[in-house]
């Protein structure tokens, strides 16, 4: 009798995005006038074309395969040398951190990575995670089991949950109990909200003490202004001990269609086994990928490498300078129309307090009726989310401006 | 203090492809001038180019990718829908089989969707792999805690190995015990062997009466010459009931490279929650890929949606012709030299017994050594393995042609 995996049970109603898409195919059922005039600032998708050095990579990669000569089939687990070789150079060494290119690990993107890295873990850690969160990070530790059922708001037995709040400028506060495993994400989803070097540098000397180890979620890095702001973790000394960072090509290259990321497991960060063992866990990250995956389509990766040639790194600016113009449109717009707005600088989410006591799904209804543009309601990023939402800079310039008009009849 | 996942520390010493890779760098840095004879028949690595149409596909994705008009980010979480309904099309319908294309799950590959699956089933299930078998089924299981520690010959305690041998065709027979889950590849890597309609329909018949799920990896089915043997677990009646398909496009469209596969979950699938209940595993597995993944890369799927072409399937034929025509010439070379011979036939591997009692490793270092040949040693497979090796047909005509006159001299 074949027994299926009952953590999956646990799992809330749907994960977000579906839950808003269903609302909105809904709506545009019916109202079909107003559906045309729709907006899309809900999902963090982006919606400019490729770098024009990617899309020359990608082409140059496929003729490459259409010939005997230069054909390649399976590839090496960790993805293309030269490619990882980029990144311990653009990312790492040029911020003085020594990264091995067989410390980096190419995959399909960051979101699968925040799941995948709980295979190599063990079951009996205490899970750290903010709130408001992405959500996958809470839902991938349902499904393994980490967590008992949901309770109250939505939260979950078992997890810690670490309120960010306008009180503490949406980074979190040092937990007064033992957590194993926490999550960090900064540029931050959904709030738009930095860590400052002092602040990361605070939850590295937590992990070390305390034997934790810090996921720490990057994708936005791309999009911090502010240079006294670190890009990585591994920016704050002892990081290399305690700290797994994860990085996506989704938001910088545009790669949210073209699938590519990858993760930092440096060879000095340490597990216990449950023999009390200290030992590392690059070996079982490694052994994961090789068993379970073929590193990540070539034309691919050649487009990844493409975003560390001067000219893909001008376009990828130019593409981060589109994005954060439409969040500086949009946050002044919110400014205007007299709510309290958050993040938007360092980061393309804009975080905003919902006016006169509207919940945030009756904010989104409203959003959605009222001035046919959706959003995403801060509920939906756990129960410290409640009472914001979230609006996303990715866009045309023309439709930022005309949700910034939209919305100065709020 | 974080703990790791223990059981990745029962794993044996490496994945049997590393090791090969290993002893082959060991063997050219020692003797570079044989080296330069080297021809690798180990991995099942496709040598071909991709076809023009899969090119050609892939090359117009790209392009909508670079204007703002066509750029597509993030796809539906299944993969494109159209792809979804050619396959439904193509490799069900035509062969009288329903699958609806929301059972389609479009991913990176069939190696990973094999240790995926395991996301979704129990802890308590009993374990049936076959013996040889392809390493990653067991060490999937191994990783995820369903197995004891490994013992004599490498065999884990608690997993049901099913002998596959000359005297039952390399089919295995119906285990006396329950077993719950049940993995079976056919034509098989590696023995190259296929299963009949008949016995085929035993073990579906087992499933249903067990209650169990098979696991059918069917990634070599377009190299099925007979046509009496079945493709798809589907085309047996029941089978809708009782089992989940894997299948890929690395074999059939040279996609090695390329990273593309599916799976196929049933709606009619059920499976056991611990208090007893009857529950679709559908709706698991989507949970799965909408938290997990965000869908393979856009130029990827239309260059796998471009097989379906008449053009594609034409040129996918082509290929299997050039690879069945190697297994050919390597079959009858290997019996030349007065050796047993399985495979080969409805499949792209030969299953070799080795000659007077040498061990597989033996065998992999005198081919290594004598005939500067990489094959596979069969007890890297399994117990059962050893006193075989796997000769892969995947190569140019042309080296399988000088493989067969050095294995004349044998």
């Amino acid at each position: 009798m074949a027994y299926l995996n009952d953590h999956y049970l646990k799992l809330q109603a749907g994960y977000l995005f579906p839950e808003i898409a269903r609302r909105v195919r809904e709506f545009c059922h019916a109202n079909p006038e107003a559906a045309k005039r729709l907006i899309r600032c809900g999902i963090g998708d982006v919606t400019e074309p490729l770098p024009p050095a990617v899309i020359a990579a990608m082409h140059h990669a496929v003729d490459e395969l259409s010939v005997r000569e230069t054909f390649r089939g399976y590839g090496h687990e960790q993805g293309l040398e030269s490619l990882r070789e980029q990144i311990t150079e653009h990312d790492y060494r040029a911020r003085g951190i020594e990264i091995a290119p067989d410390e980096i690990f190419i995959s399909e993107g960051s979101k699968s990575d925040c799941g995948y890295i709980l295979d190599i873990l063990g079951d009996r850690n205490r899970i750290a995670i903010t709130d408001p969160v992405y959500p996958v990070y809470v839902d991938t530790n349902v499904m393994v089991g980490h967590t008992g059922r949901a309770g109250e708001a939505g939260r979950y037995e078992g997890i810690t949950y670490l309120p960010c709040r306008a009180a503490n400028d949406f980074v979190p506060e040092l937990p007064s109990e033992q957590v194993d495993i926490i999550y960090l994400c900064f540029p931050n989803n959904p709030t738009g909200a930095v860590a400052s070097r002092e602040q990361l540098s605070r939850w590295v000397e937590y992990a070390r003490e305390h034997e934790s180890i810090i996921l720490f979620d990057a994708a936005y890095e791309a999009y911090i202004s502010d240079p006294a702001i670190p890009h990585s973790i591994y920016e704050i000394p002892g990081a290399l001990e305690c700290a797994v960072e994860f990085r996506s090509f989704s938001k910088n290259g545009g790669f949210t269609g073209v699938r590519c990321g990858f993760t930092v497991m440096p060879k000095t960060l340490m597990a216990r086994a449950s023999d009390g063992r200290k030992l590392p866990l690059h070996s079982l990250w490694h052994r994961r990928w090789s068993t379970k995956a073929n590193s990540v389509s070539y034309p691919v990766q050649r487009g990844a490498e493409a975003i560390y040639t001067d000219a893909g790194q001008q376009q990828v600016r130019q593409l981060i300078d589109h994005y954060m113009g439409n969040a500086r449109i949009l946050r002044e717009a919110v400014e205007g129309a007299g709510l309290k707005v958050y993040g938007g600088v360092n980061a393309p989410y804009i975080w905003v307090e919902t006016p006169s006591g509207l919940t945030s799904w009756q904010m989104f209804d409203r959003m959605l009726n009222e001035l046919n543009v959706v959003i995403t309601p801060g509920s939906g990023f756990g129960a410290c989310g409640e009472g914001f939402f979230r609006i996303s800079a990715f866009n045309s310039r023309e439709n930022a401006e005309e949700v910034g008009r939209r919305l100065a009849k709020l």
